[in-house]
């Protein structure tokens, strides 16, 4: 019951990020083809979020689905991931409008480093209040996944402040399409419960 | 439980579209009933969109009822659903206000035709998630609703792309309607189930 | 089951049609509290749409709530009313940027009395598919109140396109406050039921 | 079941209010850092609201938690609740574009200060539908953190009204970093049921 209201304003904040963001796709004025072709550069960013908040909340999905207990500290920590995610509409806005310029790929890089920072904690916390069940920690085991991510977006940070924004895209173009293979970890855990 | 929140999620984000596509219709600053006159396209455009989106609501509603196993590759075809139908609000705005221009017509189909398939894709990962059923399978049958949908909608994609959009849009209108004929295959899966 | 994704779907577009009519309050430009003073008309429209929103929210619930069977006429019913009601911010929009002017209030009420007949005939697809539970319909008995605020929105629109928006406007002030008193008639049946 | 969906509908409209709250933070037009900085004020007053309606929907959770019975009263506060905060992105929106002035600031502590009265008024109800439970009411208890919070509102209105808007700025930040930390009280009751 307390799980499922917190799945279901995570749902729904959710839900309102991934569309408010086609709103920055503003309808051009020319009737012709060629008048969408500007947008490509908002379209392609719109793409890209688009994976990142759709892995966010597959994510989610699967780590509360694993999880028993929800604690004041566990709807703090998702009120964070909340946030973080929140801020993805505009700077994802922005580095379209500014065709994947240095200080928008930059920000967005920062902005999907400190979503996972908070995603990070949002699972230690839910880890924690599940001390007893080694099985739950041992299922996240090294978490390669997401550590690498986190490593990678750093990456992509630092190469579009060095000067090579489109190389800072590159990189984290290459972390949506690696999300896009699914996460099995917490399946298994689910079935080695016999659920 | 897990099928519950993959609902909720799916529903957020079509009450999303639904609800955001009505913001295109901008507020007209005279006061007069002639000043509404000029929004008649984006209107019409909206109540298409409308029957869509509320069809597809009402699709997903019947097939999803109608399964039991949630995959990590139903949560993908759902996400690539999802995805597709977000871009409604845009196609439907640029056609609106082009008046059923060529251009915006053909993007309207192509739009259309593209979330078809990604139904189609999804319908397919759920079925093939009840391998052992063959009654789901059956009850999905030859579909001819939804196959005929997707020809229907490539044909008016054509039809504006060759010079002929009010005759593409007569097309895709045709559909929509058909759609408001309500569909019973689901219905009778749950039925013969005793349910 | 069926049920709770109908309502969770209703809770999602009603929740995005209230919270969106505030956008078209626009914050102003001065600092200062008479800058604030113009959207006065914007801000008393917004109120009392706020207030059917959630009357129908609320009569919603009570009919869903007592209800037993969803099929496919009710979800096509519950549709219809989704789209009258998402007309509002529209036309609430156009009201009080217009000072309550002639034809702007008659749009208004005619938005009123057209999503008071959907949902007239929600509740008659509601009832018709309970046509063994004569409790039902004897709760709904007279409904004395929903068929007295159709014939006031009638008379609200007829009023405004008679040249006098301002009687029509306190019609449909005087139905909305008439609503703020609760209906306890599903309640009762409820109550009768022993649940 | 009641309350599930009176639960559902809050959350849907309070994940609209915190996330268009952002879309008052306009995408700028430059590709520098320094373009990003003249929004400093509306970032920092969207964490300022982010806290609060974060706030505000734990406490709720907490409240609807430890409930039994939803009553049409209940529906009414809860509405009543959820009017005063959707107007929190417009009060918002005008205190971060006016660099915390006088009366944008005074109207945000009034908005402030009117969402805890309408919050109290819906604990009130709630409790008065458990009356046989002097449990709950005990939980509630003093309630020193909620009547202090209110005391606070009206502390930080008058300082803006009288000439210092910063000062009541910052009495306004300070409540909403007390609230940071988690309220205990209501997941103490339920400890204290053995659930």
């Amino acid at each position: 019951m307390h799980k499922g209201r917190l799945e279901a304003f995570t749902d729904g904040v959710m839900a309102i990020i991934l569309t408010i963001m086609v709103l920055e796709m503003k309808v051009p004025h020319g009737e012709t083809l060629s008048a969408l072709l500007p947008l490509w550069p908002v379209f392609l960013s719109y793409i890209l979020s688009f994976i990142y908040v759709g892995t966010y909340w597959t994510n989610h999905h699967h780590l509360l689905q694993a999880s028993e207990r929800v604690t004041g500290g566990v709807l703090m920590a998702n009120l964070n991931l909340l946030f973080w995610l929140s801020l993805l509409p505009f700077s994802t806005g922005w580095m379209g409008e500014n065709h994947f310029a240095q200080a928008p790929v930059a920000l967005y890089g920062l902005n999907l480093m400190l979503s996972a920072v908070a995603y990070y904690i949002l699972q230690s916390v839910v880890t924690s209040a599940h001390r007893d069940h080694s099985l739950f920690r041992e299922a996240l085991g090294r978490d390669l996944k997401g550590k690498g991510s986190l490593v990678a977006y750093t990456l992509g940070t630092l190469l579009a402040l060095l000067g090579y924004p489109l190389a800072g895209f590159g990189v984290l173009v290459a972390v949506a399409l690696m999300w896009l293979v699914p996460d099995r970890r917490m399946e298994q855990v689910m079935d080695r419960r016999g659920r």
